[in-house]
């Protein structure tokens, strides 16, 4: 299973493609689509969503883990985010999509659901056993959202062989 | 000039088309796009995503006019609202697009910043001569926001021809 994580954001979306094997988890791909903040809106929506789209077509994902957030102490902020978020979901349409909350997502990786950037990174490239700590923050954190939905699967899994 | 106005909504998305001629304003088309509570977010942002852009397709609109709230006294609402207003940006993308506040599109519409919906359907159909109020509200929003950048756009018109 190639499982795609997004941790959207107008600025800056992470992305990150890890494939399931048995037990094993791989990373093959990660990176971050950064838009400009002068440019328009929707042409920042549509660099996301044409990143996102992009990244889908080279791995064939089958399955998307979004990072969602509900809260912000600005609106405009929690705005901005939503917009990315939509596009995000909208770019994984027709995969099946799992949200994460951020403690979520550090509580299946690092196993403490207050873990710290730095925490989440180290843990990040263990599971993966990448070379070195995945940069930017958001691509960790969208490698992260991937590695929590590859766990959270497994009690389905158990229940449906199960029956 | 063809204008789209767009009341994003996850729930509901009004949207509505009128047409410029010189200082008549005429209404071209409008509706509401509804998703269903029931279904997946990403499915419901990808219905919203393919009604927006059949409209564009069918009333080849040049501009867009969406209606923007940046506040919410319920962070999961903004949130909900925030992707939906990300999808219909995307959808308006390419376009020349313009983003309005409730208070600026009522004071362009009704001549009042805090007038009220049966006040904004009322004007509506009085500057686009409809033979009804266009229901329901989301659609009447979206008309107000489009007639609001048509309005918006004079001022610029002016400059542009003064030089």
């Amino acid at each position: 299973m190639i499982v795609l994580g997004i941790d959207p954001g107008l600025k800056n979306t992470g992305w990150g493609v890890i494939e399931q094997r048995g037990s094993r988890l791989r990373c093959l791909a990660y990176g971050c689509i950064a838009t400009e903040p002068a440019h328009a809106t929707p042409e920042r929506l549509a660099e996301i969503y044409a990143g996102i789209a992009r990244v889908r077509e080279r791995y064939a994902p089958s399955e998307a883990a979004v990072e969602t957030v509900y809260f912000s102490n600005n609106a405009r902020t929690a705005f901005a985010t939503g917009q990315a978020r939509g596009v995000a979901l909208l770019a994984a349409s027709g995969m099946e999509v799992g949200e994460y909350g951020p403690g979520e997502i550090k509580l299946a990786v690092v196993g403490s659901g207050d873990a710290d950037k730095r925490q989440v990174q180290y843990m990040v490239k263990a599971i993966l056993d990448l070379p070195s700590e995945p940069h930017p923050d958001h691509a960790a954190d969208a490698l992260a959202a991937a590695i929590c939905h590859v766990n959270a699967r497994v009690p389905h899994r158990a229940r449906g062989g199960a029956r």
